[in-house]
């Protein structure tokens, strides 16, 4: 795979000031000599130095597509390992598409989705845990999903998993050497040591696994359900919650983020919110009016909005509160009395009490005239119950990592079971080879292509 | 307004592999040193060459922001003429906002639109022509708008209307010092040689006027109307010209193109189709069926592709025939027999010679088998009458230029004519001056902040 020089257009798809075509493999130099012209007659991309930059133009021939900068990254001082040319040029796409012609004639291949960051894993510059957290990386959205991304990028995690991996590979050489002396019976390796550390690594894994929880949240948002009856306004709610970070979002730049349109990000925090349809007011078959399908919808989520409209409560109460009370076990419930602007603080003061014996918090706001929203926020966050993430810290966010953990935990915990029942160095070595397995997989160490394969077709063309 | 250090994203918004923030300004290098760690501790921006590239950590004091590549030029061989910092960083819509957010907190201010470009205008890097070109450039999609912008870009044109000016402004002087000289009824400016460039002059204006048709079309396609009776074929055949091109593209590079559904880039020119609402076989009233508006739409057209079915020809073509004859004077017409896949040759010889006193091109296809699709395309381009622009050829595309090009040339043939009645020096002297007014406008020599603004508030953001 590696002999191939592959290009790519590595920015976002579309029009704009600059774009980036990247090209990399053992003739990157090469081609990009034989179509930019530098405007100082004097050099060449083959014997320039790594990471300098050129100003010249790309030229077919007679035909002048662009004038362009070049930067320059001799291997293995470049992302990927190899020699690499990154070539900037205007940000057209017929302009980025008549380069990338030019240089698949010059020989050079299309990446393929993540083909950059896989040859960086291939040529080592990152281990699979590493080149993983790229793409999160890039999908991050949130201060937190965007620590998490960054700290596993920058390898913690794998460190962790290496070093739990060198102690069980330690102690497996001294288990099959053993084996080699099997008639002698002798015990090169510390059944009390070994029991030290596999129940360490299960209590490792535990909190890793335990981490995974936060992880995907974050990650993927944390799922909040909007109920309510008609006309409560929750409509305005969420548009108000919505508009209101789009707003921030585009004043800075103009992203693409609008299309993200029930995603919000409060306080660093992402919250997914899953709309449900209105609960019909005094209706006798309230029950077969879609209630179903709400109630369905709570289980999705880890947090439960009911918005209330405070000036005319339910037919329903007691059977509404009884309903959610029972579907939002282990859930966070937040009571939301709209249109607090309409009534008098006496009518507040016995709402505050309503059904008090279902707990849970209880929010007075105006979505309409935007009082209280930031206390709505507030709520939000504590209910999320996502501790802060620092620098460092190890949160396991993505699936394949939490299943790989699950097996390494199996089997180490058969290692255990092993140990309390004293069974031979051939069963141990093989529970303990299963744990280094699987724990291999998750930074890269035990590979196969079609794992690489399902991992990398997920990036992004240019990364 | 250039003492301001200036921040954007400059490659197209969005999640992709890579993003570049540019930063621009007599700041640039202190306040990206504030917030770059380099990998090697012996660097700093401030101090480094220029066109170096140094790789390391974008940080927000303790909180790491991203790993990104810094590219460095000092002022003046940079865009802007200033010091420039392009910051490459991941391509994740928050990482790019904490950067431009963490640049503007250490005082850079956000980009206007174009602002790069019009620093770079200031500070005379390229002139008002060559400016425009940038952002003609950008949204070019074909090979020809692309060489017409690029050519622009080079400066031609810029040239050129310098080269007129200077001749003009010889003359002028002279005729301003005969002024001063009045009483003495001196002749410094040669009459004769005065009327020669100013014919001349008047000439060259006309040619760059004229060059304008050409120049429109090429920026905004050329309009091209499909007409034809329902159940025709017509959307058959305009999916399958647009799907054609799509595939094209998208092979290439996944760009945003499908949004411009209804242009066509065919042999490097863009075409654009204005669908029209089929006009309804065998109904008495088929005047008042929207025909009228179907016609209508015909005069924004250049070309008109006329799709008749071979099956199953209308019961008005008479009428049809002589309607569109008459609405097509001065356009191409292209009679397109569809489902030739449908009938006998000896049907399609008639239909040959079917009202054969109505001129014009006649193509039989089949939309639905493909058959004969590319001859299409060749009649669409030969009637575009495209002249192929070379590299160097000036061609005015801006509506901005083209006006200022008419008042030139009004002004120029009052010089004319004052030359042949004998009008006195201070009344030649003033419409001289008026068109160096004109033609100094295109190349920004004469410019006001409301024109600057008019222009670059249309430029992208980053540019």
């Amino acid at each position: 795979m590696n002999n191939s020089t592959i290009c790519a257009i590595s920015t976002p798809p579309g029009i704009g000031g600059i774009a980036v075509i990247r090209v990399s493999g053992a003739d990157a130099f090469a081609i990009c000599d034989s179509i930019f012209v530098p405007a100082r007659k004097d050099i060449s991309i083959s014997l320039a130095e790594s990471h300098k930059l050129f100003y010249g133009e790309i030229r077919e021939n007679e035909n002048l597509i662009d004038e362009v900068v070049v930067g320059i990254f001799r291997n293995p001082h470049s992302f990927t390992g190899e020699d690499v040319v990154e070539i900037s040029c205007h940000a057209s796409p017929y302009i980025q598409q008549q380069i990338l012609k030019l240089l698949i004639d010059k020989g050079c291949k299309l990446a393929k989705p993540g083909e950059f960051t896989q040859r960086a894993f291939m040529n080592g510059k990152m281990d699979l845990a590493q080149a993983e957290a790229v793409a999160d990386l890039i999908a991050s959205d949130s201060a937190a999903s965007h620590r998490m991304a960054m700290n596993q990028m920058r390898g913690g995690f794998s460190n962790e998993l290496t070093q739990l991996r060198t102690q069980l590979l330690n102690f497996v050489s001294l288990i099959e050497l053993e084996l080699d002396f099997s008639e002698e019976d002798v015990e090169f390796a510390d059944r009390a040591q070994l029991m030290e550390l596999a129940t360490d690594i299960d209590q490792h894994i535990t909190t890793l696994s335990e981490s995974f929880r936060v992880g995907n949240v974050l990650k993927n948002g944390i799922p909040v359900a909007l109920i309510g009856e008609t006309n409560v306004g929750k409509s305005t709610l969420l548009n108000l919650l919505l508009k209101e970070e789009k707003a921030i979002v585009s004043d800075i730049h103009g992203t693409t983020r609008d299309t993200i349109e029930d995603i919000v990000n409060i306080r660093g925090i992402s919250f997914r919110f899953i709309d449900t349809a209105g609960i019909r007011k005094t209706t006798d078959t309230i029950e077969s009016m879609g209630i179903e399908r709400t109630f369905q919808k709570i289980e999705q989520a880890s947090i439960v909005l009911w918005i209330l409209d405070c000036t005319q409560l339910s037919d329903h109460m007691e059977w509404l509160t009884s309903q959610i009370e029972k579907k939002s076990e282990g859930k966070k419930v937040i009571m939301i009395f709209n249109k607090i602007d309409k009534i008098t603080p006496e009518e507040n003061e016995v709402l505050t009490d309503i059904f008090s014996e279902f707990e849970c918090e209880r929010i007075f706001i105006s979505a309409k005239q935007k009082i209280n929203i930031k206390e709505l926020e507030d709520a939000l966050v504590r209910a999320s119950q996502i501790p802060e993430i620092k620098p460092g810290d190890v949160v396991v966010s993505n699936i394949r990592h939490y299943e790989a953990l699950q097996h390494a935990q199996a089997a180490i915990q058969r290692v255990i079971q092993g140990l309390n029942a004293g069974i031979s160095g051939d069963f141990l070595s093989r529970d303990i080879r299963e744990c280094m397995h699987y724990l291999g997989e998750i930074t890269g160490q035990i590979s196969n292509d079609e794992v690489l394969g399902n991992i990398f077709e997920k990036f992004c063309i240019g990364k």
